[in-house]
């Protein structure tokens, strides 16, 4: 049996059609998009290809895309650039009350690359508020509402999230906040910003920014079945935001360094498929559900944790009562068969996750989670073949825990 | 004829055996480093094995190495890095002369994104210093020693210089920063922490920091025939650095975001065939001392810029009398001939470039300057069609330009 990749949340395999069209990038079109002369024309031709691919995709205008190494170089430069150009405004500021630190809002259950950039801007004085979400992962509007300040200047929150799939209602979100800015507007008080971390949601849910009435959006290449080291960056016209990285002034400014056009050619090239791939989605979802109603149904202390309804198609996170998860990873990679406890990011780490902590899953049952993230290539007989072996090693580990 | 390439300063062709090693990590082997299951540790270890080769190159230990996206970041990092932790320091120190800003050195002709680093610290309020240099370009021993402050935390110098090839006293300035620290230490001074940004130097000097005495270096993958996009930044055991992004933890905390594995993969092949490459240094310094002693030769009014003995064996920068560098740049280009005016990446702005302009080399010069930059692929062919080309070319502009 070949290995069977339940792990497609981490990372997705590299698209053939992708990498084809990375390679001439690599040696015969190798030139600096910075260059004049002509191999340097074609590459800068190449990377306003991609960006039109992208902003396509967005339903924006391409100079409002940005390329950077990735989701957590974007998901730090919404935090550092929106935090740090609001407080250089101030430090400029006559009147005392005009210099009260700002204050930025997130979710309790955000990838930590936004999380600990919270906590880097709240070394920094700025003032933060994680919000709660329900058991099934959601945030409420009305908290969000709650949440705001007169000194608020960002609200940071996910599309879906990674662990759970749990879908986030954005667009609401984003409503609300058209609002509260008009009557901001009124009152004299800074505009909120509205980021959306939406690397988990590229795939499967419809990312038109004007839809989603976001000003920020991150995203990286390696989930969407592109290259690792390239993501997109959306700053709506006329965002106030620092720039991430100074130098020879690409990006219009925003974005120093040499560009990594085979990277973004295959980002381009990558966003490009995924209406072709989306006609996958309704398979990928009945898998998905097939599985985790199988295990539900065929072995006892098992559940799904998050929101039946708002999550993602291709996400399923179930605890084993009395399983030590990373065990049951171990057991499940000897036979090839490769998923994922919590997310790939912390999933060296032995904490606990955050996620399910904060729908309130139990310590126990936290440790004895499992997370299988389904993509294009997952079969039938693959999920049949999991179906088969995880009855034994549940009870095994069972055994051995004395449950 | 076929394209003359003549700015492998700006960027290089990804070498066939480069590319050869990341091929399996976009389809293949495309696992997340940070997954535990074995197509996880598959790519985790070909990262490590990658910062195995980065160490061997640099003579330091692997865990003082970390994957970057590029020498923009590496630079950006040592800045921001080295200055946000000390003023964090700070911030929390009682007395009120230790709350004193940090000052910072440089030299005048840096790449931009030293310069503009030092600028953004600027406007935090951090004391800054922009060193002179000669007519070669090369910094005086005694005005760095001369600049030192008791504030002072970093000393950023690079190895050699992007536009005119000059290479700068690194180990020198680092023998004499051991020296300084060793008696700040005994006066309680705060250490000063010796950066050099090494792309342009990696593949032709000797850049073990051992010998150089640097706390940091950044160096970039497509300098030295790798891909775009990668880079590495070495951080001395012990260097207070505050990381440059937060997230999953992936860097030991330092630099977080899921590793760009093909792109870290190429980088190490790229270091570890520099060796080969540089058996053909001496080729390339001959051909371009002919290449610069032909055109002085043989062009009037045509000048070197820079230091000839301390330069980069692959480095022309020469300037001719009443000629439009970048009109000469579009007429070489018709001809498929490649060259640079300046850096590539200030290459499309209009700007009269700093460095020429530190080393005292006129407006209207400035303007008429040429970077020539060879490779391991230069032919002895390409630099005769160039010799020949280029006369008629420049009568053409001088005569349009009435000289």
């Amino acid at each position: 049996m070949k290995n069977i990749y339940f792990d497609y949340a981490a990372t997705t395999p590299v698209d053939k059609k992708v990498l084809d069209e990375m390679i001439p990038y690599f040696i015969e079109k190798f030139g600096n998009p910075s260059s004049v002369h002509d191999l340097g024309r074609e590459a800068a031709e190449a990377v306003e290809k991609a960006r039109e691919q992208v902003a396509d995709f967005l339903n924006c205008n391409p100079a409002e895309i940005v390329f950077t190494s990735g989701a957590t170089e974007g998901n730090n430069w919404a935090v550092k650039g929106i935090v740090n150009e609001a407080e250089s405004q101030k430090s400029k500021a006559e009147n005392q009350k005009a210099k009260t630190k700002s204050h930025i809002i997130t979710l309790s259950i955000e990838h930590h690359c936004i999380l600990n950039s919270f906590k880097a801007a709240e070394k920094d004085g700025v003032e933060t508020s994680y919000l709660k979400v329900d058991k099934g992962g959601l945030v409420n509007l009305e908290d969000v509402e709650k949440a705001i300040k007169e000194n608020t200047i960002l609200v940071s929150i996910m599309y879906a999230n990674n662990e759970i799939g749990t879908i986030e209602p954005i667009a609401e979100i984003g409503k609300l906040l058209k609002e509260t800015n008009l009557k901001r507007k009124k009152n004299n008080l800074p505009k909120i910003y509205f980021h959306t971390d939406a690397v988990q949601a590229i795939n499967y849910l419809d990312c038109d920014v004007n839809k989603l009435g976001v000003d920020l959006l991150s995203l990286s290449a390696h989930k969407i079945y592109g290259p690792k080291g390239t993501g997109a960056f959306y700053i709506k016209q006329g965002t106030k935001i620092k720039p991430i990285q100074y130098g020879g002034g690409q990006e219009n400014n925003f974005r120093s360094g040499t560009h990594n056009v085979p990277g973004i050619v295959g980002l381009g090239k990558a966003i490009s498929l995924i209406p072709e791939h989306r006609k996958k989605t309704e398979e990928i979802k009945s898998l998905r559900d097939y599985l985790v109603e199988s295990i539900l149904k065929n072995i006892s202390g098992s559940y799904l944790n998050g929101s039946k309804k708002f999550r993602l198609p291709h996400n399923a996170n179930i605890s084993f009562d009395g399983v030590e998860g990373e065990s049951l990873l171990m057991l499940l990679d000897q036979e090839g068969i490769f998923v994922s406890t919590g997310s790939a990011c912390s999933s060296s780490s032995l904490e606990l996750s955050h996620v399910l902590k904060a729908i309130g899953v139990s310590p126990g049952l936290s440790h004895a989670s499992i997370r299988f993230t389904l993509g294009k290539e997952t079969t039938k007989e693959e999920i049949d073949f999991v179906l088969k072996i995880l009855p034994e090693k549940i009870e095994k580990l069972r055994k051995i825990s004395g449950m």
